[in-house]
């Protein structure tokens, strides 16, 4: 028998930005602290009974998001516009909840969701940056930025991305579509923008590494055609680190 | 009886950038880890003898460097253009030495030092950053920054600055020169830079502070002669935290 919905209950959407370095990712699991565990223990205490919160993504230990939106349902009185203001007194300071909207009960962070852009930031310098040691990968050869400009402009569209996909992930479809991606660097620090309806397990890692395998020469940015007809992770390059990793925004109709 | 120079003894000048975050500051102390300490324990294994570092400034606990400088004698053999290679595998990596040169022995890092430039930034926004947390301070309510602007022009020149200074420090003269000072915003982030001969004790943090009073209409840009002239702390504003501090750069001859 389907349970009426209560007139007090909300649909929460909350945008959360999270530094991942102490984190072994989003998603909850048993023995390790987790985004979503620490916000549903968390945010139960703004709300005054327990949540269960639906993340749009589930990104991984060490990798950082200025956009994850979650959702959440709440019969607590507290007002919607409160919640980022409240979250900030139980949450710790490497999550802030951003904003919070009410929306539509038919509102799901993950099924809802059109498009995702996750940004990569490389430091392509011979000495590190202190600063920058747990947000951007230290590249210190050389790296050839316009060989990488062109390379990624292979991946925009729909493909096969087996090439790029961690192995051991779900046995889910290997095509995805890339809208628009772009590299762009700025003295010694690169971004590489990647903005897709769809992402595999380790594929911006994976496009990332092989795009700086492009940039060291390694490889060239006209083989990249033939890495994704190939559908074999052995053509393409290394994964790289999580903690240049940003997911940057999510796109909703 | 003077100890004659041994000819292959070297007077080395490292720059050195850190994340004073994990730090009780740069100079040695007992029961606290500090950057001098380790700086002097772990090049000591490059360059095969116990290592003295004198630093140009003695930054606080949290406290951030671009380019502290330090000099050091050494008998060691390493060539000092890999000095910065060989301390990245020994020293931890929120401390980078991003330049070695040889100097003449009459170089000394703090009494050679002509001026020195600190930047102090501020995020300002109604919620955090999580990503800023270590590195900027979080001040949420509204910013007047033009009125930062005009105030801060009111510190350059030769002042006595006792108003600015913090209570305990040494007993050395309050009268100090600041070349340049300005501030500067874009978005949500401000930086107020601070060019001068040298500083006293908590200086820069209480002008920022300060300036940030003037920001929210606590104070006024036309107060801060009066506030020079009273050489009274309490007329000042408060000290602003460590983690927006950083000693940017230092001048010599």
């Amino acid at each position: 028998m389907k349970q009426a919905i209560d007139k007090s209950e909300r649909n929460i959407r909350l945008i959360v930005a999270y530094d991942g370095s102490a984190y072994h990712g989003f998603q909850r699991q048993d023995n390790a602290i987790t985004i979503q565990q620490l916000l549903e223990e968390r945010l139960a205490t703004i709300f005054g009974h327990a949540v269960k919160v639906t993340g749009a993504a589930r990104t991984d230990t060490g990798v950082h998001a200025y956009g994850q939106v979650v959702n959440l349902t709440t019969t607590g009185s507290i007002p919607t516009e409160r919640i980022p203001f409240a979250a900030k007194s139980v949450l710790p300071d490497d999550i802030v909840i951003r904003s919070a909207a009410e929306v539509p009960f038919a509102f799901h962070a993950r099924f809802s969701a059109k498009s995702k852009i996750y940004v990569y930031r490389i430091y392509n310098d011979p000495l590190p940056d202190p600063f920058l040691r747990r947000y951007a990968w230290h590249v210190p050869q050389p790296l050839d930025t316009d060989a990488m400009k062109q390379a990624i402009r292979h991946f925009v569209g729909i493909h096969d991305f087996s090439a790029f996909r961690a192995a051991g992930g779900a046995p889910i479809s290997p095509i995805r579509e890339i809208i628009a991606a772009h590299c762009t660097d700025h003295e010694n620090k690169i971004e590489c923008v990647f903005h897709g309806t769809g992402f595999l397990y380790h594929m911006v890692r994976n496009l990332t590494g092989t795009l700086v395998e492009v940039g060291m020469q390694k490889l060239e940015s006209k083989e990249m055609p033939d890495i994704l007809a190939s559908r074999d992770r052995k053509r393409a390059g290394v994964t790289a680190p999580p903690n240049g990793l940003y997911l940057k925004e999510i796109y909703y109709e």
